[in-house]
């Protein structure tokens, strides 16, 4: 079928908005019409080219929102017309990772996503014969995709695809590295690094578990309002200290914060935020994805003397399994979404996003298809 | 009281075996007798010069078996003829960091402590008049110490004072860093770096713990038989592969251990013990002390993908509340400590024991009191 799409044909270009041809459902996958997007930093980072993964021509977009249209062969937790948000992260429910009791991490399509393919090991994707890479097994920013059944949520109908779409990916990131991963406990002391889309899901996720205190962290302190209405209880803005900010936490939390979020990327800052961390228990979890060959480094006696240094990928959320619950959540005004959505646009407008984004205006643009 | 110590007065000569001074118990303080000492690298260190906390002239040795000769005021949980191991690592039960359920790491006395001095601020130790400082709060080197109430272990007398003053820390550190920081469960695949006497303890916590593979990795194989004895299930010699050794350990595992233990101190194989624990849930527990400076780094990939890095120090283990449990293990053959003891020898023939520890030769030499 012939299908409007944002295509990437190289690196650091504009989208462009033209017909291609997407190949309907082979076994184990669905057909699904986008009803909206949201643009994320990770499209940006493989647009730009620095992504050293990134493969093009290729259809971004990971954080949609759809309805299921037709299933493939063998497909039977879906079935036409059903709601469903995309998954970057599967869940086959087999592999010893989702077994394993300990991680979302599926692995069972994992190589053929890595190289924007089907699991049959060919895209669906092409125009005039040409190849299009699928991303990162979803290939929002199109009218129609299609996935695989392993890689789709079953939601609650009620919920406006238009937003909870962003639970696709950075709500539910920040939300499930903090109850997921880091577990944090009612009375905990929480530090944020970085208040975009995923440090403010962290600041609902710690507003969710009950933290007593929440440090926002951000060099814009125009972050601060919309994080102080997300649950965050203190600010500081690293440019106003001449000390390391890891000193600063400590000096203001009395040695110390339980758990610490990287939400930026930035490896420096991933250093400061463990060593914000109190001794003897306080827990670091790296959110944000660091540059190509970038790498983290501290002095062991941080972890000797009880730090712990994690990471958390899709908030370690087992899409399948419990986002639908989350959206259930959303229903019920316990994790907020609406007030993400800073622009609407068209599928046409989809570069004014990536410039809002790059402007650091606002904190997420949805792109609606008709 | 005039007593025989072993004392460094100054960083890189020979232990002085001389009479020197030993004032009384002050409140909440225990005067000891040693009945014998372990001689462990992290003494070698500190009188290695190496050690930019170590301070001079000193009595050093931590690994004491000990019986109480009189108790200062206030002390009400040991009395004379107690049998004790000296705690470096004290529990007072009341400070924040004892409260916290998350640590064993009392802060009760560290900083005198960390001083070389008792909780007053002044030392027992010296020689016509000049002050000596104590190390690590025991000061085993000697024929009696002076240490505080909360710095003491009592354990059952049944247990020999000459074998169970190892669980004084190396043995403990190890066996701990398994059962108490790590939790390492059954059917667990555990690597162990370095097959020294910390090493060693790793394998018999995770025999102790179920884990079904034990892993031993040391450039020296000679160490490999005694490993083996204590339950190690395959051993690896990086020297004798051309690849790093983290990609040795993930071929033949089939992507990578569950946990790993870095007992060295190095800050190449902190790295390497990281990288070869399985994504998705893989968990490094550094336990070797690095040199001055020295520091760790690794991609945040790492830890993005599921890799956890956590330190340990004196294994987790509560002092206090715990280690009486760990003599009574050994009582029942649960816990090897016997088999760690390779050398016997009075206090005047220590610095052979410090010979042995940097030839390699055994695994710990005990320096036993008349």
């Amino acid at each position: 079928m012939k299908i409007k799409a944002a295509v990437a044909w190289e690196a650091d270009q504009p989208l462009q908005i033209e017909e291609i041809d997407l190949a309907g459902p082979k076994n184990g996958e669905v057909l699904i019409k986008m009803v909206a997007t949201g643009v994320c930093h990770t499209d940006a980072y493989t647009l730009s080219g620095d992504d050293p993964e990134g493969l093009f021509p290729v259809v971004l977009g990971h954080e949609g929102g759809a309805i299921v249209v037709e299933t493939g062969a063998g497909v039977t937790s879906v079935q036409k017309d059903d709601h469903v948000i995309p998954l970057y992260t599967p869940e086959c429910g087999k592999c010893n990772f989702c077994t394993s009791g300990k991680t979302n991490l599926c692995q069972a399509i994992r190589e053929t996503q890595g190289k924007g393919l089907m699991p049959d090991g060919t895209s669906r994707l092409s125009k005039n014969g040409e190849m299009i890479h699928h991303y990162m097994g979803t290939s929002t920013f199109a009218e129609y995709a299609v996935v695989p059944e392993i890689a789709l949520a079953k939601i609650n109908k009620q919920a406006p695809l238009d937003k909870v779409c962003l639970l696709g990916c950075g709500i539910t990131t920040g939300i499930g590295a903090v109850t997921n991963t880091a577990k944090v406990e009612p009375g905990s002391t929480v530090a944020v690094f970085g208040l975009g889309g995923i440090g403010l899901g962290v600041i609902q996720g710690a507003v969710l578990s009950g933290a007593k205190r929440i440090i926002g962290v951000d060099i814009n302190p125009d972050k601060f309002e919309f994080a102080r209405q997300m649950g965050a209880t203190d600010f500081i803005n690293p440019k106003e200290h001449d000390v390391p900010i890891q000193e600063v936490i400590i000096d203001a939390t009395d040695g110390g914060v339980d758990y610490s979020f990287e939400c930026v990327g930035n490896v420096n800052l991933m250093r400061s935020a463990l060593e914000c961390c109190h001794k003897g228990w306080g827990e670091s979890v790296i959110i944000g994805v660091a540059g190509a060959g970038q790498e983290i480094s501290t002095r062991p006696f941080q972890l000797v003397t009880g730090r712990v240094w994690r990471g958390s990928a899709f908030g370690g959320v087992k899409g399948r399994s419990q986002l639908p619950g989350m959206v259930d959540q959303y229903l019920a005004g316990d994790i907020k979404v609406d007030e993400f959505v800073s622009h609407t646009m068209p599928l046409e407008d989809i570069n004014k996003a990536f410039d809002f984004m790059h402007k650091g205006d606002g904190i997420r643009s949805v792109i609606t298809f008709d």
